[in-house]
């Protein structure tokens, strides 16, 4: 029984340094790497691939809208040949990176308003897809369970994965409690730890409200931007290694994933 | 008997438009195409590409440095690790526009105060030459005829290209006039197409002061950033073609060249 | 009887230029100047302002988001704390400018997706009021009559002044016909000089349904992106001029508009 | 007997922090605020604005290349006309921002490569001078004792202060030991403090070699980009006020510095 730990790195930019790269890739086995529109500036993104490398975590691209001052975390109504042009562009530039150290970039991860956006808005979600497939259709691309994304993923032959994020609180649907609402993010590193296990070993998490919902995820995400939060990880990981649970990556080598389009998909109670 | 026509193309950036690009793909083998540091942004970049690989028109990647407000061509003293990162990401972003368009990138040009400063520079021509070399053994570096950077390429076994440029003065050594000097840039289309046919047939050009001078070039580099330097660009091919000289790139594809690795060097009278 | 003539300058940026500054200057009274943020480099700017105060136009801050690639025509949710920010900023740098050649600034006018929303969008609008208002409370606002934001400005006490649209058709309504509608853009220079003549001298425009609505503007807004844009310009400025309606700026100096707060509404038929 | 504590602050960008202002805040007389072209975005700039004002700090300008990428820190040959542009529209940038919280703006620091450049280069020296020059004579420019742009802001009739650097050795010429040469950067906070305390009481500083230089600063330069950074200049301002040295700018208000001209000048040994 295996998972995969995947984490945000190589955000920062020039003179700004953000989370704790090189911890972080001694816990996950996936590192979703910015590739410049909402951080990550070439020489930092090259850091953080030879570490990756050095490390065996597979490299994923993060690819996000151009917009270094809101990280990319606003919405932005990109029309579809930019953002199509958009994403091939990140993601080539983090291949090449990449390769330059010998590694390869095997999954995209979109980035924060992207990936809010795309898994409902089928406009933008086409136009991922495209892009990731112009690129590479062996590229698997990693989202939220029952995003609209990763329909149209699927609907276009292109491998998935889904994720589940450790802490982050569920509804009794299966869904993410927004973070508008009270108790929607966790804190207690224990508490997430045996969620985490119990997701991975029962494929099960304790909604919000207390009932018991199924979630099936083949990546969780964890957090690496604050001390705190590194902690946190680290403790999922030696949690679920404690539970005999493997953490490997989903996508270990191009086309080597042997996911099946639908495999991602969550079951809801 | 052929020759390269070069040009530097997918300059615009946003709402801004440079040149005539659809006019220069009919006149140029080879485009060097902007990959966003000076200028191009992706979905723009992408339809030159588009154009290029429709006209059979060869790519090459017109890295820059990262100044956009300046175009490129302000000497920066960038540090080595961040002009090879920067190098990369551009030449990998354009790859995978370009792969996404079926077509391929061939070669490399650096662009503005970059070029500039490589032709005499040895550490920043070392880094270009690593990042090109990184990225792609095969890819073909165009630069000046004695330029450091071709020195550094060819000690690191990279293919490497020379151009002359079709409206610039050379003094008696074979080196281009400075623009400062009154006289090195030329405006008479005839006489420039002319010059150019003598280049290519007899591997000469009359200097500044009235000599002969050898020079020898793979490719005559043109300019399409104005409809003035566009119709001169077109005499220069007919003129060309009339000759009875073919245009051809001297990339067509990777590893394709041909070229040996000191071929491009200026011949001084 | 006078009216202003408006339109949007120093939209270069860097190597880019835009539209004809110099003849613009010619025709308006009012100069909309880029602020940096969606268009407009400092030195590009500044030239802009220089010929804007030779030529005794009046100079108004164009903010917009930040969004170079998309020239401030995407919308973007940026959080409140940020725009009242942008906009202030913006102002500022657009200030100090002008100062330096001896201007003022005396109005702002949002630009392109932050005008469209800022029309209907409440939080934003107020954010825009808000950051001017700290700037300098005397600042007119210039806007679409009958817009949030306008109403938004007189609530806080701030001038403002109203534009019409000289090629855009408007409905039944007295509102612009969405772009997105068939015959919403007019095209015919003599058709719209004729047109703003009539705006002007009776306070009304003819309806993309042939019927007469009641539209009141302080300024009528005409184009300088293209020769043509340029041209229709100047014939509907000597449209006016033959009409014997004088051309000037609703704001020649701070304070000295003499506008009521509520003066720009527009009158429905 | 009273000397001034400056730093650098409003150095984050968007998502990215850098130092800790709400401390520095405490422990300085004046703030060098970024302006956004080598760091600092406005809403970022504003909270440190607030900041500076609550606690009654001075207000100056950090002006700088347009280098997010670089931090300001890399040489760029930017031309006149654009430079002058540059710095004006930051300058510009924090007036509107420092005014719409209660608080002016009385001073312009250099940043990173811009401060090094000047302190020996001519043209861009007459360049920075001209800008503060052209928004507001008042000004006042802090720099290095014998810079050269010092000497043209003198000659050019604008009021000048000089920095010393509290973490920094001297040469037995009174200048700044390069950052390239061994000793040049102190580390040890009590002998920093014990020399600071010196330098304002005596107008001395041992040099690296031993020997005893005289140094003359209207300003102690401390940084607070790390917490032993903050806690270094913590304890500087805590030996300066035990030494009953009073800790008060430079430049409190507009044109109330009460600085001749010529008073910064180096006195050496």
């Amino acid at each position: 029984m295996t998972v995969d730990l995947n984490s945000d790195l190589g955000e920062g930019f020039g003179r700004w340094s953000l989370g704790d790269d090189a911890r972080m890739l001694e816990i996950v086995s996936s590192a979703n790497i910015a590739c410049g529109f909402h951080a990550g500036d070439p020489v930092g993104i090259r850091e953080t691939v030879r570490g990756a490398v050095a490390s065996g975590v597979t490299i994923g691209a993060h690819v996000g809208y151009r917009d270094l001052a809101g990280f990319g975390r606003r919405n932005m109504d990109v029309a579809s040949a930019d953002l199509v042009a958009d994403v091939i562009y990140q993601i080539g530039a983090l291949q090449a990176i990449t390769r330059a150290e010998g590694g390869e970039v095997t999954y995209v991860k979109p980035h924060g308003a992207l990936y809010n956006t795309i898994a409902h808005d089928e406009r933008q979600a086409r136009d991922v897809v495209e892009a990731v497939a112009a690129v590479d259709a062996r590229l698997v691309l990693l989202g939220l369970p029952g995003s609209v994304v990763l329909r149209e993923a699927e609907a276009r032959g292109l491998p998935t994965a889904t994720e589940a994020f450790a802490d982050r609180a569920y509804t009794p649907e299966g869904a993410l409690v927004s973070r508008r609402e009270p108790g929607s993010v966790l804190h207690d590193a224990e508490d997430i730890a045996r969620r985490m296990v119990t997701l991975v070993t029962e494929g099960t998490v304790t909604a919000i409200d207390g009932s018991i919902v199924a979630v099936r995820a083949d990546s969780l995400c964890v957090h690496g931007d604050s001390p705190g939060a590194t902690d946190m990880a680290a403790r999922v990981r030696a949690a679920l290694t404690e539970a005999g649970i493997g953490i490997e990556s989903f996508a270990p080598t191009l086309g080597g994933s042997g996911l099946a389009p639908a495999s991602g998909s969550v079951v809801s109670s």
